[in-house]
């Protein structure tokens, strides 16, 4: 691989007129040295110019170098995607997993923000500012299946990806973690477009996301979980699971999860909140150390005011590559309790697969 | 005491400009017995037309019957409250200490919605819906001030009272709880007008309302606990506190406030989800035995929708005077989990101490 | 007929799971004299009960009259529906044309709020506080087709109904208008359910509704003209229409159309803007003097706060029966410019289906 | 006046703490050659580091430069302003008369966006991308003070800069414009902070803003209009004014003014719709030509899509430094209707002062 200035590497996106799709559109027009090459939708949308089917959605013009390219079906051998070795999947789940495998098959690397693989025992999911070493199981993948170099990486659902970069900074500084409660304030974009409707969320708060406490409880233990000593299988936060409950609640916000996070160490006494703020304030990860180049130069920014995060302010912080962390105090009923919020659909989405895919370069994974 | 039909009872409204006190004239200006004779606000509107000296900004027309009301200063000796035996007081806490107790001391019954008694060791803190039997501290408490007829009755903090029904009806069917851990999504109409900026609100959450934790968590005893058994104190939830965390949270909703709460109950094993549902079903409250006009006909409306309650949809039910309860489920870390929907300016405030008077004129604490 | 007390008339909702139906049957659910007798929808739901196949999204529980009531196809010939009179139709206009046409066939009177029977030249398009003295073409539309009772008519489209009130004011106190340009903000439920995503609206405008400036260009003409002297026509304004201009705009608000208005009256020189508010003010119409029991006490709210009127304060005067309107004032432009306001889901929808049904009892047009 | 590149100018901000205040630190923090060398606000604030007194309320973090500076009070011989040959004036109007006459009378060019001075005869009114040639009264308002240096430029209110783009580029297309009728739908941030109370704004339009259709209705004519032959008056329009008449509201928009116009050209034919659309698209303006690096690219971007501009993504197109506009469409009253759409606090706001001050430095009256 050559240093970075020199790198151009060709990159396909699948779904790329969604909402997903467009961040993905968004994020690697000014990439350094990925290169969007081939742009897949449905057949309905194949064969005509990007602009002409997308209703796109973003506050920013569509980048111009995309805007006339031609629309192929999400084919591994349609002509764009033949000269990829690398995609970024946008995909509904209920084409994800069929699709993504396919371009898996037809050996190209697959980055993906559809939740299809994130349980598979031969997938790892990333979030890059935590578990890039889970990158380690992808010979595993590759052996199984029987591949030279498809396999897929998936990035995790945005709400835990907002609890886990703190989480991990915690376990990093004070060994494990026994129990998590959370309770989630989502964003209306998490829902994709059109997703939820106006008369259900303006003046509203809706208590329920299908789905959406049974992710965070599940992934964050594979997510802060290692791999075992041969590279083959997830440990899952062995020997000890943390025991995580969320409650998942959707308010009017156009982007950025807040989370009320209460936990309590394995550890006793617990760190004090001094101690925990400084943990938060130097944690450092190894997207970071890679050199990355869309990893934020802070993966976890403090906030001092006593009411912040909040999303529409600190959403946008460090290109929205970061998690907000503020309101560090004692617990009650845990150790300690905090809010964290994510920018859902950078950070929560369509950065995390950029990024792990960077982090795949720096450690030959792409090539 | 005659019966209902053939009652008239003057009462004042102490702040009646602002927004507690606007929602004080709705309610009380087609009440079956409670007559509004006097209107205090400060000595800038004082002598003037209700209408003219106020910003009405409830979703519905000045009552008729108050437009041309001639307000008065907040004083006992005001020729309006000087014919009245019973006083509700929207005031603001930086004046409320003082003009309350000076309403008590002329020997008025004052039913306050300010924060400043609640934590008096003489002053019953009543969520109608919860522990009337508090008023039996009266006594008590005229005797320590020497009055006959005065004393101060506070109903709690809105976010409280949303909270403290559904526990009062746990420990009702099953005994003490241990440990409460709530997270609130609370409407910007709690911080009264023009209270939250458009600018702080708007796309946003705040996660942080100045003393609202604190309030939570200590209140929740007084209320769910006992008197001593020579009704001269608060027993504070003996022998054992519930340990109670609270998150607080502002959302972008107009009226009510939303809970997620996880509960722990002392005995083991915890009752079953299906055996919950059936106690918050089946809740039934002295407020509603004793007849009085504004109770509503269920204090807890068990919603089945997994989507519900919502505050836009749900806030409303019973004249907003009932809790709603929903997705009621278990919890990893503790027994069960659920939300519950306050609408926080009917029953989190107002609403309270009306059928707070109105427990007192059947128990006749007002004659 | 008999007095209303003893009055009990059969009717069916078309569309009754809809928006525009949930909005009919808490109507009609406490009617004086209107009993809901069949609900309509589509062959997926028919067979069940109302309460499992309906989402319902109106701020107060589903009557309980309805909740276990079968739904049928809606078809003449159903159960139901045989046994009914008048039906009212919340249909989506993919439908309402060929099955308001059937029951219309079946000698049904059909009061409907789609917009496909508007333009026809048999059709009154009866805004309820303003023209009904266009059901004086029914015989004609019987004679037409052939039929004994059976007829359609429809109300208008929910912004030109708010702004038609107002200006049938200024033309019965002070003759035909010339010139009217107006821009409406229009809440998000005139769009049904899910209708606009939250994505487009949340901190947004949208500057565009499609095909809504035409129906408040045209409908204003056909509302405000008259009938040909041998009641077989509508007379569109003449000798001379008004010349409207609309811009249409979607904003964030859950309920209540605003529009800003300008006229220029034929006359001149033009009223006071003191003659104008008192015209405003005076306005009385034909549902009010027939007792019509949905007819507004007021039809025209006039404010003088000069904030007023606003959406979320003002839509709920008169239960929605009625028009908004302030901010009278002189305009450089044309002779004065003032705002109005409208429930676009009460008088703007159903509730005008409901007045122009009661105007027809008193008037014998149905029996 | 060196190259650009060479350039370095100290700057002064007034009333820095404040909404206008923290836009212009935004902004010149990375200018090219305007440098933040004096921070004034109010003797409260003096003397104090400015991250300390100032609660920053944009979605990005103080600039690094500005933190902790310390805070002057507003006067002309404070140790930083006495460095400063130009000041950005974002005061309250409260104080702004007194204070800029200060600095102006002192020898500083002061750029202003209060509107104390809009409708003074000596002090030009300033849009950049449409009127810099009044900048040629400078001489004369000096000369008539004394002055050897100072003076002061305004800016426009938010909303008629956003109107005046357009009408600019259609009079500069096809001759004088005779009538303009304008409604605004305008964002909360244009009332500063705390501004509009949630209260007011959430489910809700405001239909009114005090003073705001007069500013619209005057600032045109003077934008507009040219200067007399000797550069001592401005015509406002001569030979004849426009007629400008316009209704504002406040809508639930964070950031953004949307306009509904419609015009009426004073020649006939008047120009067609293709014309017109292709004026809008071609329009160039003096601040691009002179290079000022903060006039944007387009100052206006048509849009194609039947639904835009909308405020929340079309704001940020060329950092809010444009107009968008699009359906562009005949009008039955008048000749034409379109929507425009601006960024109040940008264009509106601080960018037209620093686009101003640019301007100013090219044409030689900033040195």
């Amino acid at each position: 691989m050559p240093a970075p200035a020199q790198r151009s590497i060709n990159v396909g996106i699948l779904g790329a007129t969604g909402t997903v799709g467009q961040r993905f559109i968004e994020l690697l027009a000014t990439h350094p040295y990925f290169k969007i090459h081939a742009l897949g939708a449905s057949a309905r949308s194949a064969g005509q110019p990007y602009a002409k089917v997308t209703k796109w959605k973003l506050a920013s013009l569509i980048p111009e170098a995309v805007k006339n390219m031609t629309v192929e079906e999400c084919k591994p051998d349609a002509p764009g995607f033949a000269e990829c070795g690398v995609v970024f999947s946008g995909l509904d789940q209920d084409v994800a997993g069929d699709i993504e495998q396919a371009f898996r098959a037809a050996e190209l690397a697959v980055y993906s923000n559809a939740k299809n693989y994130r349980r598979d025992p031969l997938c790892p999911l990333v979030v890059p500012l935590v578990n890039p070493s889970h990158f380690d199981i992808i010979p595993h993948q590759r052996a199984s299946l029987g591949l030279q170099k498809g396999y897929i990486i998936t990035n995790a659902n945005c709400s835990t990806t907002g609890l886990v970069v703190p989480l991990a900074a915690l376990e990093q500084a004070f060994g494990p973690l026994e129990t998590v409660l959370v309770t989630t304030l989502q964003a209306i974009s998490g829902s994709g477009y059109p997703g939820v409707s106006s008369m259900d969320i303006l003046d509203n708060v809706v208590p329920h996301i299908g789905g959406e406490e049974e992710k965070i409880e599940w992934e964050t233990n594979k997510i802060l979980g290692g791999l075992s000593d041969d590279k083959t299988s997830f440990d899952l936060h062995a020997p000890k699971q943390i025991n995580v409950s969320a409650h998942c609640t959707r308010v009017p916000v156009i982007d950025g999860h807040t989370a009320c996070v209460s936990v309590k160490f394995a550890k006793s006494p617990a760190p004090s909140v001094a101690e925990i703020e400084a943990a938060f304030r130097d944690f450092r990860c190894e997207a970071q150390e890679l050199g990355a180049p869309s990893a934020p130069a802070q993966a976890i920014v403090l906030h001092d005011a006593p009411d912040r995060p909040q999303p529409r302010l600190d959403r946008n912080l460090h290109n929205g590559a970061c998690v907000s962390v503020g309101r560090v105090r004692e617990c009650n009923v845990f150790d300690v309790k905090f809010v964290c919020l994510i920018d859902n659909v950078r950070l929560g989405a369509a950065t995390s697969s950029v990024i792990n895919a960077e982090i795949a370069v720096e450690k030959g994974w792409i090539q």
